[in-house]
């Protein structure tokens, strides 16, 4: 089967009154949230976006903006989804390298993109007249619904396609290992524009399940929703749980609490075991834009005994490691290396990147760990030098290549280092040019033009030398040892 | 996607604890059921049975019966299901048309084969030795996994082909709709030869979900089941209902009952109001071996206003009544039609049958239906001239053909009568040769070597002529006006 009911129409039809959609201002149910998304998608028609169109998207977390993505499916367009925190630098990069022919954008982060002609803005695109148009009632699985950029190892962001397909099995999978109950409702505190929240929206329309959207993620207001019983399954980073454990004080959660989805990167074990303590329903999860959200998760009933654990693949799905080219025994820490019907089929003009990555129908993710003897997997290290901070996905290569553009700079290696609040934040390690000069402040300077700010070095240390191996590869695990001891003891950003 | 890890192997991986399957007697939790699994297909392996192979299978609701349909998955044989009430002309007729090359059977169902040479009782299987095979460790969705036969308006009998495929898709659209709880456990007391029986084993190993199962159905002890908590889910047809609803007197089920699918035919009215009085939160449904069970449910929220609905499709199907070569309007009775990845691709060595049935991706189910103005399907008649007994499908075609055969038999028309306790009973009116002669005793003995007993006429009218059109065909609608007024008022098996 490659074709189905597209989503939205298939569930405003099947149940038409329950509640879809409620950012604490508008609530809407299927049928309205139907309506709407045809009437953008007809706006959107007249603003010229056409079948095949990569129509980019840049909005905060509110209905709207899920009105808007599902109204580009009504097109059969593909919808690149950026992240806000982004530079106008970053984003008009992606513009220029994915071909994007529109540019939605909230009315206030317009300006972002200076003036270029593809831009339309939210207020604009409601003034546009509806064009006559045929919406499309199925949607192929094989086809792009969306696409998120990432970094990776070589610093260039790629673009990842993710299918219908991708996101109806991550959907299933979820589903079939978490269960699926009526009165199910999710909160979305994670951003829409990234995998993690978007996610729960094509869980919604395919679950015909209510989603609770919050713009910016408020740990008072998420525990509140929890504790009136109107949220039972929410997903989370490391960051925010602790902020809402710390909020929850000695109140505990009531039993229509079901699930704590929590992804993002390892978390503390501190974290867990005082989840554990106050009855909090942790589920770990392991998973990335590559896989359209979660693609290891520790099933319920293994929760407390494998606590640090990722758990196992979701059913339709499958996990190995590999270390030298051959699966590892049991403990053997490898690559982790996955399969199965959400993964993606690759990157956006990027034959060779994709070829790189998925070999034999399995997806090399870069990132390390290894399985116990029961096949449990436990994260050891993201991407090999990925900085997970705040939930944001971080990439020391791109971070370098900024600071290599700037004249004074020779060589620059970045790494990540613990943080109490962001989890991780990156420090660069910088040898300048003989003769040039520049401090700490102006090269910051100049990173905050060209990086969102949770990419910019919370701090930066101006060495003589860099760690390299006999083949000159920067070794950025060693990066910490130039930081003084005292600054070890003590980091701050 | 088209192949994805075998079910069973992989839920034992995922949940090995987890209790997969219960008859009562013994209890197999998913590691157990998989080793069991396991080694009845290096026995079958060891019988012969190869991959492609088609092997019919005769046995009642047990748990080795399921261990030998994932021992048959393992090896890639496609299991044909054969109902355990056909006569042994029956039964031998599907093995000649299949081109069965084992069959497995039940020691004390063997001899209805009559010595054939292909015939392997369970204990002859488990005396085999295990050979050295390679277990599939992947089940492509395309492929056919098992076939069962059903006839239809010609009467005679058609394999019709289930693939990996439908029986997924089937287990999502039911868990999609239905919901799926960490405590659920669904009773299976209809037969596992049956696909109402058969899904029920799908969704477990798919779901992770524990079945309890029935030999054969006891209303009592399924009453004892829900009412300890023990079951949550049931499927049933209104006959077992009917007893269910009776045997519980004044009692009511417990909340931990969430659901009864109902399915088999329309439900009487007053039972369902009953079951409305009793807070038996019965889930109409509709769906024939054709749409590997299922296809078109009633969603909670509509159990009590739309009653006596089958409610809209499932998530990935589509549903719509045709009428003259036409989309019928609401409130509009014609043929319904439906699509989606669970209906079959076809019948086992009958391509015009298939052509005829599946046109533009659509199944003609040959039942008689409209919807309401909301799309909510409500069912008219089965299959033109179908009769559903006690939850079995009997064809009229099928029972006149073998009325057909006796020598002195000109012409014969079956149709089914309403009866209380199985719904309805076949009717047959018979037209003599002239000259010739034969009472009911004779034609009820004749039919009873060739029919399954619920197949057997329950009454047998000699009549001058049979109602026809102008085309000469039989108006089996118009049989029943042939019956002598008292008889109408109390019919009696």
């Amino acid at each position: 089967m490659t074709t189905m009911p597209n989503w939205l129409k298939q569930r405003a039809f099947l149940t038409p009154e329950r509640t879809a959609i409620s950012d604490g201002k508008r609530t809407k149910t299927f049928a309205e949230l139907y309506e709407a998304a045809a009437s953008w998608a007809r706006r959107l028609a007249g603003a010229g976006v056409k079948e095949g169109d990569i129509v980019a998207v840049l909005m905060k977390n509110s209905v709207e903006m899920m009105e808007i993505v599902h109204a580009l499916f009504f097109l059969g367009a593909r919808a690149l989804l950026q992240n806000v925190r982004l530079t106008p630098y970053e984003l008009c990069w992606q513009l220029d390298d994915s071909g994007a022919r529109v540019v939605i954008a909230d009315d206030d982060l317009a300006g972002r993109f200076g003036g270029d002609g593809r831009v339309i803005t939210v207020s604009a695109l409601a003034a546009f007249a509806e064009a006559d148009v045929l919406l499309k009632e199925t949607c192929h699985l094989d086809e792009t619904a969306t696409i998120m950029y990432t970094s990776g190892t070589t610093g260039t962001p790629k673009g990842v396609l993710q299918t219908y397909g991708n996101h109806w099995w991550s959907a299933v999978g979820s589903a079939l290992n978490l269960g699926l109950h009526e009165r199910d409702c999710w909160l979305a505190a994670v951003p829409l524009f990234h995998i993690s929240g978007l996610s729960i929206a094509m869980r919604s329309v395919i679950y015909g399940m209510p989603m609770q959207l919050q713009t910016s993620f408020d740990a008072k207001a998420a525990n509140a929703l929890i504790m009136d019983g109107k949220v039972t399954v929410m997903s989370v980073v490391a960051a925010m749980l602790q902020r809402m454990v710390s909020e929850l004080g000695a109140a505990r959660y009531p039993d229509t609490f079901r699930c704590m989805l929590l992804g993002g990167g390892p978390a503390p074990q501190p974290l867990l075991e005082a989840c554990k303590k106050k009855g909090i329903p942790v589920y770990q999860t392991y998973g990335m834009t590559e896989t359209a959200s979660q693609i290891v998760t520790l099933a319920p009933e293994y929760s407390l005994t494998k606590l640090g654990s990722a758990g196992k693949p979701l059913f339709p799905a499958e996990l190995r490691i590999m270390r030298d080219g051959q699966p590892a025994a049991p403990y053997e820490a490898g690559e982790i290396v996955v399969k199965g019907p959400n993964v993606t089929k690759g990157y956006l003009h990027r034959p060779e990147a994709t070829e790189q990555a998925i070999r034999d129908g399995w997806f090399y993710t870069g990132d390390i760990g290894y399985v116990d003897e029961e096949g449990f997997l436990y994260v050891l290290d993201r991407r090999s030098d990925l900085i997970i901070s705040g939930g944001e996905n971080v990439y020391p290569a791109e971070i370098e290549a900024v600071l290599l553009a700037h004249p004074a700079v020779e060589e620059a290696g970045v790494t990540g280092v613990e943080d109490e609040t962001w989890g991780q934040v990156p420090y660069a390690f910088v040898k300048l040019k003989q003769g040039a000069a520049a401090d700490e402040d102006e090269l910051k300077q100049f990173c905050r033009r060209r990086l969102a700010t949770y990419k910019v070095p919370a701090r930066m240390y101006f060495v003589p030398a860099l760690p390299r191996n006999a083949a000159q590869k920067l070794l950025r695990r060693e990066l910490k040892t130039l930081i003084p001891e005292a600054e070890q003891r003590a980091p701050r950003r």
